[in-house]
This record gives structure tokens, C-alpha cells and sequence, in this order.
């Protein structure tokens, strides 16, 4: 990571299965990266004043009237604020439905128990912020694929992101956001193995979109 | 209301554009009726011992890979806990994306001011049950008829209850549950007017099917 990299304000690694928190002032870029591709990265997005003002993709959906958000969408908290405008988009299909992996998922779904999980990464990465054990809320779930058929049956499919692919949000407010490298293993979501995601925060938008990530 | 329906433990009528309350013990029946037909009903069902554990669209959508819920289906909480199982359904149309109107979706989306909502009518509901100004999370939009197109889009489309239909769900816990005649009058949901909901809990099922609710 020798090379400069212009307006750089933060560069978090979110390893793989695992999550991290980061900071961005109202009117920086948050570049969302996948390292190798086809890994989902759950997101959130706190206003930093007051944790229970948040990003939230029920808002979001009737927001921009579409389950598919991408470039140039606003989105929104759960008081119908903008906190967030895609303003690049490598990939153009996320999920807007799906909560996070707990320990439940894999329990249930799967029968798997002790499976590392992004409700639990969560807590982990906002531990440093007091978040405490208050309910988790749904995530943005970037580079994740969800389709849904005409007559509303959902399937979470492949994703489609390349590696360095990436997605850029301006941030509407001062926030802290959260995100996890999704450790679910056992859908097409992450049959191919689960990577690193790279989370840049800065203030020049032309250099996060040129920004390389090691692999 | 002469008539005696055999099992009933109680009757709550939802006026037109307000919420109400009301509690169900496991095993017993909540019929959901839309006097007039074509109204919807926000509604929230709640752990009666831990109101952090409720239902969640996001998690029942995830539960029952559909966006349509319908007869047969299993409801489940914010844990994946099953809450609430649909035991009969006039309708087989309502919506599991809307989040409760509230002051905000008026004021920005139709630059009205002061209108009824059904986040307010939620957080009136609950006064009784000790909620405060805690988060009002997601309700199930029963007999709301939301679309989604094959590229995402979300259309809000005319309701498609007739008078007297209604849905029976069956408490897999004990449960405290809200609401809400929708007061929305500005979409294709609710522009042929706001009209009376009303909630019976009972024992007997064919009881509660038969059930007649003066017009």
C-alpha cells in the first residue's frame, strides 16, 4: 500500500468472516471495495450524533421505489433523511431485503452452529461505540445479489462484482458505519469462498475510484 | 354485535385512520377483518415478555423466500422465532416492504402537514404498554397490495380485500399486538376513503371465519 493515495482520510481492511466500524464526515466518500470479488459486504450507517437515526433499507426501497438500488440513488434513514447517495457503481445489483446472518441462520437454515455471523461482527465492530446488545438493524448488503421472480418468490444468487469492483457513497451526514466481510458460506452467495472487503474514506472522489486494493 | 361468537376473548374495533392495541395468548386466533373492504392494516405483533423480540417482515420474507405472504405460511420474529402462522387468508395479497407512514412520508412525499399516520397511531396504541418513543419497527401491511416489477420497481397499487375479508393468524406466543387503519388517502391504497378495522381474538377458529363485523 506504498502509493498515495490523494484526500485519504481512513482505510479500514475488513478481513474475511470478520467486521469493522469507520468514520466519515458529512460530505466525504466511503468507497466500498471488493478485494477479490463476489463478496457480499453488509453495511450500516449511523448518524453520529444519535445512534437510533440510521440508514435503513425498508426507507430505502419505498425511497427510490425500486428494490434495486444504484448510481445516483439517495438513500435514506428511518426518519426518511438522506444519509447516502451512491455516486459509483461498479456493480448496480445489491440487496435491500435481507438481515443480517445470525447464529440462528446457520442454525436453523443450515445446521450448522458457531458459524461466525454479520449480526454478530456487528457487534463486534461497534462494540468500541457503546452500541451495547440493542437490536441490530438491517443492512445495506452491497455487492449481494437477491433476485425476486414475478410472483415475489426470493433466491439469492451468484454476485456479480469483480474484483476491485466497487460501489461510492457520498455521506449525507457526519456518520459512523459498520461493515462485515458476510462469512455465509453455504448459499451462491459465497459458495467460492469468503474474501477481504476494504472499506476508504476520503475526500476525492477520482482517487477512490482509482484507488488498487491488494489481494 | 348481538350475536355470541362462540370462544371470543375480545373484540376491538380500529376506527377509521387510528390504532388500537390488543393481546393474544399462544395458541389462540386473531382474526384481522376489513369491514369495508380495500383498507389496509398496519400490524404488529410483539413477545408479550420482551418487546425487543417481534415480528419482522425483513426476517419473514427470508423465512418464506417470498415477498407474498399468504395462507399456510409461518411468520416469524426479529430471532427467527415463528410468531404468528396464517391459518386462513381471503385476500393472498398484502405487503411485507411498507414501513408505517409516518408525519415525514406526508410532509415530503405529498407536502402535507399534520396528518394522521400510523407511526403516531402505533406509539398511541402502545402508551398503555409502557413503549415510550422507542423505534416503531416494521409492520406486516395486511391487505396492502405492493408490486414489484421483474427490474425492481415498486408500485403501491388499490387494495384487493372486499368487505368483510379478512385474515386469521394463529399466536405462536404469547403475543401484544397493534394496529392500524391506515390513514393514507393520497395513494391508490386508501383513495376511496379510511375506513373501520376490526381485530377478534378468539378460541374457535370456524367461529372466528363466521364471524360477521356491522358495516
Amino acid at each position: 500500500m506504498g502509493n498515495t493515495i490523494e484526500g485519504l482520510m481512513s482505510r479500514t481492511r475488513v478481513p474475511a468472516g470478520f467486521g469493522r466500524s469507520f468514520r466519515a464526515a458529512r460530505g466525504q466518500y466511503i468507497a466500498v471495495a471488493d478485494v477479490e470479488g463476489g463478496q457480499t459486504c453488509d453495511f450500516w450507517a449511523f448518524d453520529a450524533r444519535d445512534f437510533d437515526h440510521y440508514l435503513s433499507p425498508p426507507y430505502v426501497i419505498m425511497h427510490i421505489w425500486s428494490l434495486q438500488p444504484g448510481q445516483g440513488h439517495e438513500l435514506v434513514t428511518n426518519r426518511r433523511d438522506p444519509i447516502l447517495t451512491i455516486v459509483h457503481d461498479d456493480v448496480q445489483r445489491h440487496d435491500l431485503l435481507c438481515p443480517a446472518c445470525d447464529q440462528n441462520r446457520y442454525l436453523l437454515h443450515f445446521g450448522v452452529s458457531g458459524h461466525r455471523n454479520c449480526h454478530d461482527n456487528f457487534l463486534e465492530a461497534m462494540a468500541e461505540h457503546g452500541w451495547g446488545s440493542k437490536t441490530v438493524p438491517n443492512p445495506f448488503n452491497i455487492f449481494m445479489n437477491t433476485t425476486v421472480d414475478p410472483s415475489g418468490k426470493v433466491a439469492i444468487e451468484k454476485g456479480l462484482s469483480r474484483p476491485g469492483d466497487r460501489v461510492i457513497l457520498r455521506a449525507e451526514l457526519d456518520i459512523v458505519g459498520a461493515a462485515s466481510a458476510c462469512p455465509m458460506d453455504l448459499t451462491p452467495a459465497g459458495l467460492k469462498g469468503i474474501t477481504d472487503v476494504e472499506i476508504l474514506v476520503g475526500s476525492d472522489l477520482a482517487a477512490l475510484k482509482a484507488a488498487k486494493s491488494e489481494r
